[in-house]
């Protein structure tokens, strides 16, 4: 049976059967020798996700004295979800979409001009690399948005991922783990794996050690994607000397590190400590501001012109937060709970880390409070009413769907019986659920709304002309400023000409 | 019968009586006629605290063209516990000690010299205000450590003092309110009660609406405790706009605004929240980092390295938190209390703060944590035996003991039967347990200690010498380091020596 793999614009790619296997083995093979012959590096990349794809096209554009030094395989699985990646990488493309004119234009070059780069689905490349990089995804499954309890880390996938590296490895290679693991996955979860593997392959331990290293990216995808691995401080890690100078001497070629000079950290629980640490952080702000939101609203005073009063201060209070809709992307809503995770399965801890569970638990239940703000807008009557949600992706001016907070505020209208739509100019489809339809056309998306919800700061959200909403909407509508995109005069403005006007943290509506 | 009120260095000073009284309005009347005749504007200052002292001065340090615009009279209670402070500004001299070596000049200077500046205690000065500022305290009374929920705010002393103002303040005067005040309490307390003393006074409000404003003081007693007032920015925000402006005036005058622009919000409750908010956000901060210290020194890395590693991300990290042994001043560990406090019995909302909540509980607690450190490091036993605290202050380089951390440790050694010393260069007297007495020579303090605990950052403490602890202490002593005073290799150096070394945050200390 045949079957096919679909990219999100919905291209249709044949997964390859056993016989393209073995002619891509034999294929690979080939290319190697011939790139080892040239005195490339081989580096091999597992998992060719948001990170692991541009990290791939970055490796193979790097250039040492107007050489390029390495010779970079990424690999994904040749399944349903994931081959697409492969087949449009190979043909020169970028597999996500960004702002950044940089990512398309790497690919192209990688692929199609210098050749230093190409993706497949055959294990058997791990053996030729230098270096191996992991890029796969480690999951948090939740059951329910906001049970954070019933949580677990779907460690399985990962260890079978580490299983077929120790496998096939030659025993001389760095592996470089990339992916956010619960801290002390490196020394307590894939070394085991690692040596258990080598033990197997009766490689003596002592003579050759594995060489593994711990590495986190900093990766956001926008308008800065290529510089945000590039041009980003490093923070790197490995179990024995010999790893962490070879991870030294290759981060140096990849990352900018005259400008952002790398960070070694004594053990690799200290590195994996810091990347979790860094995004808890992060977390734990964004709900804290939660509560003051809804404070700011019951009082009647506007939190974004206070918050704004208190950026002021450098150094201290000038990464403060704004009230939003939610919290999406595939870091902040997990993160947290991979340390509370690895506090209690990996070290026995009794202790909790409440805050980072506590924030996880409020960020993912924001949506409802927009929900509210709609439903009092509204009056409370939402039955058989087409409610346009602008906004799928998390953030501004990208296509990345992951974890997207609309997803609650659609399913809360849909359980009251309103009629949602969704709109983005750039997500074509919803990552986490491929059965919510989302529109590009923003007319026909707001014609004879009852009510419209801004979720996120696409500039095209941020332009749009009053006159058009005022057009499109029946009247009276209601109008729900989710995530601070409209400005306090458009929002009076709509106001005065009879809309049902709200917006997240503005307990206050200046009068201009 | 003659009292007496004692100054923390245990000078002596009688407090007035009628007679004296009676005297003293006199000479402040014919004073301040003097100082109009001259076209002074007459500031009184209520409350001569740590940041109403210091404001006096500065604002009667306050020069137009070479000419001295404003005549300060700063006011206290005629108390055992305040008097002093209004005798030793009248010598020419700053009530609180501090590094800043501008302090003890600019009282001599407005005091002595320019003769812009005097204190008092006669309620009759109110009278002759042009702009009154309220610099009182208005405390939060916790019952037990940690207990928050059992906590109340002393509003009843702070509503009489407004009384005192209502009753003689000019009709025309601003009342300017720099205390730190629950949300909400400039329009829903001291406004009425203000109106209601007019009313009282036949004064019709149409005509002379009150003139009340807000604007909040970030004073840091320390090595810039002038320059935190004066080289800030203000935020400020009043009841109608003829206060506003007459706020913006005078603020310009005082304030080093060409740098440090003035922040206008549209209502006092927008800067009363500012206010909260901003601390709320630093006390939130520091519980999180407690949480992580914890795991760190349970899982065996250092925090601080980590931490360092992570503050690299400017703009949006480099604000975060180290670990460290507790909380003190007079801010962090009640404002988050007060919106929770304004939340419930000034707005009636049944919704919590909760972070902020949390964070003040944990904070509060937190020394109890360094406690634990010190039992293990005795190995449990602590019975009779001399544990030397080194800080008693909550900040490096100053003298002040306000809620001081190093209550609650001292307590916990005294309950567990040890015998706590306390030094300290600076603070010469504990702020809320005068039983506790401050030692001032290090060598005493240290000598024949069983253990020794760090618990602030003075630079005697950074400096001190290894070869004085080692000879000071008994062999195989306990060391704490409860702030990072001590680095790594200075830890690593004492634990070679065979002492017991821990520190918190610091769950493996580095072989150098």
């Amino acid at each position: 049976m045949t079957t096919y793999s679909f990219s999100p614009d919905q291209k249709m790619y044949q997964i390859p059967n056993r016989n393209a296997t073995k002619k891509e083995i034999i294929k690979i093979n080939m290319l190697c020798e011939k790139q080892k012959k040239r005195d490339k590096k081989i580096v091999v990349i597992q998992g060719l996700g948001f990170v692991g794809a541009v990290m791939g096209a970055l490796v193979a554009d790097c250039e040492i004295e107007n050489k390029s030094k390495y010779f970079v395989i990424g690999i994904d699985l040749p399944s349903q979800d994931s081959f697409w990646k492969i087949a449009t990488i190979n043909k020169g493309n970028s597999p996500y979409k960004a702002k950044d004119p940089e990512v398309e234009k790497i690919f192209k070059r990688t692929i199609l001009n210098k050749k230093t780069f190409l993706a497949t689905w055959i294990s058997e490349a791990y053996s030729e690399a230098d270096i191996i990089i992991v890029d796969i995804n480690l999951d948090v499954d939740k059951t329910i948005p906001g049970k954070v309890e019933e949580t677990d880390v779907s460690i399985a996938n990962f260890k079978k991922a580490m299983v077929t590296i120790g496998k096939y490895m030659n025993k001389e290679a760095l592996v470089l783990i990339e992916t956010t693991v619960p801290p002390g996955t490196v020394e307590n979860v894939i070394k085991p794996i690692l040596e258990k593997c080598f033990r197997v392959r009766n490689i003596d331990l002592k003579k050759n050690p594995i060489l593994l290293a711990h590495s986190y990216e900093r990766v956001m995808p926008g308008e800065n994607y290529i510089d945000s691995i590039k041009k980003i401080n490093r923070t790197f890690s490995a179990v024995n000397k010999k790893a962490l100078n070879k991870t030294r001497e290759f981060l140096n070629d990849i990352i900018d590190t005259k400008n952002h000079p790398l960070w070694e950290l004594d053990k690799p629980l200290a590195s994996e400590i810091a990347k979790i640490l860094e995004n808890s952080y992060r977390a734990v702000n964004i709900a804290f501001m939660y509560e003051w939101t809804l404070f700011a609203e019951d009082i009647g005073v506007n939190l974004f012109e206070i918050v704004d009063s208190i950026k002021v201060r450098k150094g201290t209070h000038d990464n403060m937060r704004y009230p939003g809709f939610g919290v999406g992307g595939y870091c902040l809503p997990k993160d947290p709970l991979l340390a509370e995770w690895a506090s209690k399965y990996i070290f026995k801890r009794k202790k909790h880390l409440n805050f980072s569970i506590d924030a996880v638990k409020i960020n993912d239940l924001m949506p409802h409070h927009t929900y509210d703000l709609l439903m009092k807008g509204l009056n409370y009557h939402i039955k058989g009413k087409k409610i346009t949600i602008l906004g799928a992706s998390y953030r501004k001016d990208v296509d990345d769907t992951r974890n997207s907070p609309t997803i609650l505020l659609y399913d809360d209208i849909i359980n009251s019986g309103g009629k949602p739509k969704v709109h983005d100019p750039y997500a074509i489809s919803m990552f986490d659920r491929k059965d919510i339809r989302i529109e590009s056309d923003i007319d026909l998306s707001l014609a004879n709304a009852s009510a419209v919800i801004f979720v996120v700061d696409h500039a095209e959200y941020v332009n749009l002309s009053m006159k058009k909403i005022i057009k499109s909407l029946i009247a009276k509508a209601c109008i729900v400023d989710g995530f601070n995109v409209l400005s306090d005069d458009k929002l009076y403005y709509l106001k005065k000409r009879g809309f049902s006007v709200l917006g997240v943290g503005k307990g206050h509506i200046k009068n201009f």
